[in-house]
């Protein structure tokens, strides 16, 4: 679409709520949640693991660009935080190091999709681990359909754009026409990786408040304003991917002279 | 994105979908739940009213196209569900009425979206109503909360849309650099749209789970199943919209003759 605006200032602010999103989802499982841990006798804190590496392991590592470029404009122990959140970059990687050799783009696009893979798929072993040593049924919730739909989505794009733009590497003509197909279906998965942390947290929310927890208490309002920045932070990166890097060059096509 | 592929198909595609979701959450809420009202002793009618209007009156009728081209495809007495469901259409007009005089088309579009903002907030009324009538608090969760912010965004989206591309109407150049924000911006209230319904879906089954019914019976199926078919709907419209009309036609760019 031609927005007429650069990818570069959405990169800015994906970044910052990005870790804005990260600090409320650590502060919230570990200060009201109890923390984190893959082995306890408190079965929760086992659970506390699967939001934290879905949001920050699968969903932002998953579109992170690297800080580069952003953080240049910003103040200096926040470009730090920036930095280590974002030392692995993704989706956003074409649109953060636009200038950088596009083998080596290629090369961290795929890495840190793979990277975000794992931790999902580490993420989403921990909810079945809580549920199966808490004696709960498993994938009954559209949110667990949703995130078994998605994980294995992600995972099919990722076999796909490995085959095809990798290794063996499909003919160039090939490549050309599954490019935007690979685009568009990588913005789709993200955007339903997106939805389906939407409904995990309202669903965990849910369960909070009806086992009694304050509707409008200070737990509630943290955790669906997580939520609310989480759909900010996912529509700047889906801006900044939809955006051209640069605006000077046209991007293989010419406006023609009379429209 | 040069996809490379016709808008035509997803429209029917969609318009498949969105007969099948429209008769879905109407069985739900007729056969399972009992049926709607607006007035009522048993409150839980008054928010039956709810799901329906706001998947049937806003999401399907905010994006249904005129079933004039795609009925053609269909067996008969499906085509005129389709066409009774979309008589009135939204975003996807400009795909489906490709054709048709462009004044007219506009006004369809405008038209549409009217009605489904309507709609949506007699939706959201009865939501209201229904919490008000018994004492449950309104606006705590993160459903309502983005539900709030969807349908203000469609009302302010509307209103640009109105003064920009009707009346009093902007100048040339204005217009066409406001055209992709408007479509941007209208996808991304769609999406959010969904997104909503989805939260809403989940909501409702899990309070319904927690008193009681059962997490692998026919009614929790139908209601995940349900959610599954608004997502694949709502991702065959999108692609319907981003997806150029006509393929011989190039859409105001040209080819480059060398890459
Ligand atoms: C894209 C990100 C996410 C994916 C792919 C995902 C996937 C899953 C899956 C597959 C399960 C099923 C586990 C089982 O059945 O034993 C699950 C459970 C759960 N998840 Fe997530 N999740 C994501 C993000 C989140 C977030 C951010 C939260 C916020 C707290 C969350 C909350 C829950 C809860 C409460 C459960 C248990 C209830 C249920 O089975 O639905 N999830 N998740
Ligand atoms: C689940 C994993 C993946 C997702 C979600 C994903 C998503 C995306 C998205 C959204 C874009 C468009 C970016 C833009 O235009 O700025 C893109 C571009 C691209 N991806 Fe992937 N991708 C994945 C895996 C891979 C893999 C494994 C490869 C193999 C090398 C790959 C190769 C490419 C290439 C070559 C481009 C084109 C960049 C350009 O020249 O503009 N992708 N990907
Ligand atoms: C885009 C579509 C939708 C919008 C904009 C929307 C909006 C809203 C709003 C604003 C409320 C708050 C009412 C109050 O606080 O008194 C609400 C409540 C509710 N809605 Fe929706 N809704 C949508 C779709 C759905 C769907 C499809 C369902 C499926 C059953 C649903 C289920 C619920 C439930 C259970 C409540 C009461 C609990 C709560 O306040 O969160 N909604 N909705
Ligand atoms: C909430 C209300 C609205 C939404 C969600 C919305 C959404 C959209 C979307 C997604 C498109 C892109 C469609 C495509 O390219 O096929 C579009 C195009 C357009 N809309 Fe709207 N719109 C709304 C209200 C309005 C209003 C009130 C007007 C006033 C006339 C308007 C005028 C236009 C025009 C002129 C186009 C360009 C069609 C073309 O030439 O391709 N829209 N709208």
């Amino acid at each position: 679409m031609g927005l007429g605006v650069r990818a570069a200032p959405f990169t800015y602010v994906a970044h910052a709520l990005a870790v804005v999103a990260a600090a409320m989802v650590l502060y919230w499982c570990i200060h009201f949640r109890g923390g984190l841990a893959f082995e306890a006798a408190n079965k929760n804190l086992i659970f506390n693991v699967h939001p934290v590496l879905m949001l920050i392991g699968f969903i932002i590592l998953g579109s992170e660009g690297n800080a580069e470029n952003s953080s240049t404009f910003l103040p200096r122990g926040f470009s730090f935080v920036c930095k280590i959140l974002s030392i692995l970059a993704a989706i956003m990687v074409y649109k953060v190091l636009p200038t950088v050799n596009h083998d080596t783009t290629k090369l961290i696009h795929l890495i840190l999709h793979a990277i975000a893979l794992v931790l999902g798929a580490v993420g989403i072993y921990c909810a079945f681990k809580n549920h199966n040593e808490t004696g709960i049924a498993n994938l009954y919730s559209l949110h667990s359909w949703l995130g078994i739909g998605t994980i294995s989505l992600y995972g099919i794009q990722w076999i796909f754009g490995f085959l095809a733009f990798f290794f063996p590497k499909a003919a160039p003509n090939v490549r050309k026409s599954a490019l935007p197909w690979h685009a568009l279906l990588g913005i789709f998965v993200y955007i339903l990786a997106l939805a389906t942390a939407e409904l995990g947290f309202l669903e965990k929310l849910t369960f909070l408040q009806s086992s009694g927890i304050d509707k409008y208490g200070p737990e509630s309002f943290l955790v669906n304003f997580t939520a609310l920045v989480v759909v900010l932070f996912g529509a700047s990166v889906v801006v900044a991917v939809v955006a051209p890097a640069r605006l000077e060059e046209p991007q293989g096509y010419a406006p023609i002279p009379e429209n």
